[in-house]
C-alpha cells in the first residue's frame, strides 16, 4: 500500500536520542501516524506514496510543544506592558478578564493564538484557561493537538461565577472530552497556583485528574512575593506546601518553579514533577530565573513555555529556544550551558514528556503521530548551515517555518492556512475588539 | 514639484522625542532626504508624488541602527558554538580568520551580512573587520548606510601580516573613503580591545580619527579575565585605562562595557563616551550582563548592536530589542525598567547618536535621510494592537519587515531585494564554505 505522503530530500532531525541528522532524509507518513523515517540517496529508492513533497532546503523535525499557555489571552496582547507585577495583574488583567472574558472571547482567542502557534510550528499547546470547552472546540477544528485545562480559582472566574461550582465545571468539560480515545484534544484542568486556590480545591482537582490519569497543571513558585505568603500562610514553600498536600507525582506538571531551593528541587525529582519554564515571560515580568541546569541535572522532566500573550507578548516557541539557551549561560557564567541540542530537546521530546503524551509525539518515530514541521533553510541568516540545531535555537525564528502536519493533517503549506480561514479571523478579532470599547489601533 | 515617493495610509512612529504614532500617517521623500511627516485623513489631501505607496497595515519608522557588527563573520555562523570562550576564541575563530579570511571571503561574507540585515529591517550598521576596502564596496553597491572601520590588532590578521603596518592600512583606508562627502559609507577604523593592541597603537589609532572627526570604535571591558588583565597590566579598569590613555570623548564608541564599576561609569559619562549594548552575543558567551540602566540614568548614550554572527548568530535588532526590554527587568527585578518605547528609541535614534549620525538618520524628521522600514502588521502575532513600541519590542521580529528604504532607494520591497541577487550570493557562499573545505551541510 502506498504511504499517504512522503516528504524526502530534507534534513531531517528526529530529536530521538542518540539519532544524527538525516541528509538526505525522508518521512513517510500513513493516517494520522509517521510510517518510516530514514535516509535515501533519491526519491526513486523509496516507496511509493500518493503524495509527495520535495523538501530540498527544508529541515524537517518534530512540532515544537508548548507546554504553557492561555490560549485566548492572546487578544490582551500588549494591552499593558512594562508595569510593575501587582499593577498589570490587578488594575489591568483581571479587570479586562471580569469584564471581556465570555465565551465569543475565548471563542477568537482562542482561534488567533491557534494561527500564531501553527504558524510559528507548534503542533502541540497545553492551553489553560475558562471557557475551556469553546477553546478545545476550537483546537478540534483548526486541528491543532492541545491539552485543553479547564482553569479553577477560588474567586469568581469567567463562565463561573460562583466559585464552588469550579470544581464541578472542570469535572463535566473533562468528561465530555474524547480522553478515552486518545484523541488531537487532552482535557483537563489547572489549578492556577496555591494562593489562588485552596488545599480543599486543590486536593480535589488532583483526585479527579488522578483518577483519570491526566495531567494536572498548576503555576508554581513564580514569584517571590507568591514563596513568602506560603511561609507565611503554611510555614512552607510552595514546593513542599504542594507535596504536604500529596498534590506532586509524574503527572503534575508546574509552570515557572523559579524560587525554589535546593529541597525544593530534591521534591521535584523524588516526585517525577514536570516543569515547564518560560523564560521570556519570566523576564518581562520580572518574575526572576529558573533554575532550569539544577532541575536538569536532577533529572527532572523540562519542557518550555510561552505563557499567555498577555505576559510575553508572542507564542513563538523559537524565541523560548533561543533564551534558554542563552539566559542560563550568563546566569552560570558558563557558555557550555544547556547547548543548542539539549534545548531543542527541551522544545519537542522533553515537551511532550511534560503533558504525559511521550507515546504520542514530540519525537519523528514511526508509530508515533505524524506532528511535524519543515523549516525553510533557503534564507540569508539561515546560511552558512554548519549544525542545524545551532541554528534552530540562535537563527532560525517563527517565520521560518513553511509547513506544519499534525496528526497526518497538513495545517499549513507554504505559509499559507489550510484549516483555518486567517482574514476572516482577523476580522472577528478586530471587531470583538472595538465592538468593547477596547482602543486599538 | 511632486515628491518621489510618498508612503501613507500608515502607522507612522517618527522616534523624534514627545512624537506619538500618527495615524494615518504619510512620510513624503525627495531625493535622498525625507521631505515631509505627518498625519492625513486621506491621500487626496496629500502633495503630488511620483511614487505612492498605499501602506495600509503597515508600520512606518526609521530603519534599525546595528552599532555593533563584524560583517563578514557572518561565514562562521554556527561555526562553533556552546564552547568555553577561550576554546571558541582560540581553537575555532581565530584559526579559522588566519586560514580563510581573504578579500574573497570579506567580500561574499559582507554580501551574506548585508542580506540579512536589509531583509531584517536594519538601515545603518557599524561594520568592523579586516579588507574593509572590499567590505565598503558591498555596501556601497548594496546601498546599506555603514560605518565600515577597519580592524586594528597588534598581531598579525587576515589582509596585514606584518602588524606595523596596522595603521597605515587603516590610515589608507579612511583616506580613501568618502567622509567628507558624507556619503552613504563612513570609513573609520576599530581597534580591537586594550588588551590586543598596545597603548602607542590605541592612542595613534585615536589621534587619526580625532584629526578627521571620525568615530574611533573599540571593545571595552567584554570579560571578567580583561578586567582582571588590566588592573594587572595597568593598575586600572579597561575603562579608567584607555581614559590614562586620552582616548575616551564623545567620538569613542565602546561595544560591551560589562565589567565596570561606578567609578567606570563616571568616567564614560563625563567623557560622553557611547557604548554599544549586544545582549545576545553577551549571554551566549556568558560574558556578563552591562549596567545599561545605570548608564542610561547618568546620561550615557547606548546604541544597540548584534555583533557578529560567529557568536550571535544572528544580525536581527529585533531580538536585541526584545532581550534589551527583558534581561534588564529580571536582572533588576524591576518590570518597570526599559520600557518598550525607550528600547526601539536605542535601537534607531540613540543608535545614530552612537555612530555620530544623528544628524543624518535614526528619526523620521523632514531633511534628514530617508532611512525608513514598513512592517508588516497584518500577521496573527501582531494581532491585536494595542501599543505600536511594544509589538516592536516584544513581538515582531526581523521577517516582518516587507521594505527598506536607505538614502531616498529602496533595498527590499514587499521582502523581495531590490539591489542584491539573493540566489547569486547564496550560491557563491556555498561555493566559497565548500571550496575551502569546510562540512557544511
Amino acid at each position: 500500500m502506498p504511504f499517504d505522503h512522503l516528504i524526502y530530500n530534507a534534513l531531517v532531525i528526529t530529536m530521538e536520542r542518540g539519532v544524527p541528522p538525516l541528509t538526505p532524509g525522508y518521512v513517510a507518513v500513513q493516517g494520522d501516524r509517521i510510517a518510516a523515517v530514514g535516509q535515501a540517496a533519491s526519491s526513486g529508492e523509496l516507496a511509493p506514496a500518493r503524495k509527495r513533497v520535495d523538501a530540498r532546503g527544508g529541515l524537517v523535525m518534530p512540532g515544537l510543544v508548548n507546554t504553557h499557555n492561555h490560549g485566548a489571552m492572546t487578544l490582551f496582547r500588549g494591552l499593558a506592558d512594562d508595569l510593575p507585577l501587582d499593577d498589570w495583574l490587578h488594575k489591568h488583567i483581571f479587570p479586562a478578564e471580569s469584564r471581556w472574558v465570555d465565551a465569543e472571547f475565548v471563542h477568537w482567542g482562542t482561534r488567533l493564538a491557534i494561527a500564531e502557534m501553527i504558524r510559528s510550528g507548534t503542533t502541540t499547546v497545553c492551553d489553560a484557561y475558562f471557557f475551556a470547552d469553546v477553546a478545545r472546540q476550537a483546537y478540534l477544528e483548526a486541528g491543532l493537538r492541545a491539552v485543553m485545562a479547564q482553569g479553577i480559582l477560588d474567586f469568581p472566574v469567567p463562565g463561573v461565577p460562583d466559585p464552588r461550582d469550579n470544581l464541578k465545571v472542570a469535572a463535566a468539560f473533562i468528561d465530555s472530552g474524547d480522553n478515552g480515545g486518545k484523541g488531537l484534544v487532552t482535557s483537563t484542568l489547572f489549578c492556577h497556583s496555591p494562593y489562588t486556590c485552596g488545599a480543599n480545591t486543590l486536593q480535589q482537582a488532583k483526585a479527579l485528574t488522578r483518577k483519570r490519569d491526566l495531567p494536572f497543571l498548576t503555576h508554581l513558585a513564580e514569584t517571590r512575593r507568591e514563596l513568602e505568603l506560603m511561609q507565611q500562610q503554611h510555614g512552607l514553600n510552595p514546593v513542599a506546601y504542594l507535596e504536604s498536600l500529596d498534590i506532586l507525582d509524574s503527572l503534575t506538571g508546574v509552570a515557572h518553579a523559579i524560587w525554589i531551593d535546593e529541597a525544593d528541587q530534591e521534591i521535584l525529582a523524588r516526585c517525577a514533577v514536570k516543569v515547564c519554564h518560560c523564560p521570556e515571560c519570566n523576564l518581562k515580568l520580572a518574575s526572576g530565573v529558573a533554575p532550569i541546569p539544577d532541575l536538569l541535572k536532577r533529572g527532572v522532566c523540562v519542557g518550555l513555555g510561552t505563557d499567555g500573550a498577555a505576559s510575553n507578548n508572542n507564542l513563538d516557541m523559537f524565541g523560548e529556544m533561543a533564551l534558554t539557551a542563552k539566559l542560563h549561560k550568563v546566569m552560570r557564567s558558563d557558555p557550555t550551558c544547556l547547548a543548542a541540542a539539549e534545548v531543542v530537546a527541551l522544545a519537542t521530546r522533553e515537551g511532550a514528556r511534560v503533558l504525559g503524551l511521550e507515546d504520542c509525539c514530540g519525537t519523528l518515530t514511526p508509530g508515533k503521530a505524524a506532528d511535524l514541521i519543515i523549516v525553510d533553510l533557503n534564507q540569508p541568516h539561515l546560511t552558512p548551515l554548519f549544525d542545524p540545531y545551532s541554528h534552530l535555537v540562535y537563527t532560525a525564528r517563527a517565520a521560518d517555518v513553511s509547513d506544519v502536519m499534525v496528526a497526518g493533517r497538513w495545517l499549513l503549506r507554504n505559509r499559507q492556512f489550510l484549516t483555518l480561514e486567517w482574514p476572516e479571523t482577523q476580522h472577528q478579532v478586530q471587531s470583538l475588539i472595538h465592538s468593547r470599547g477596547l482602543l486599538n489601533y
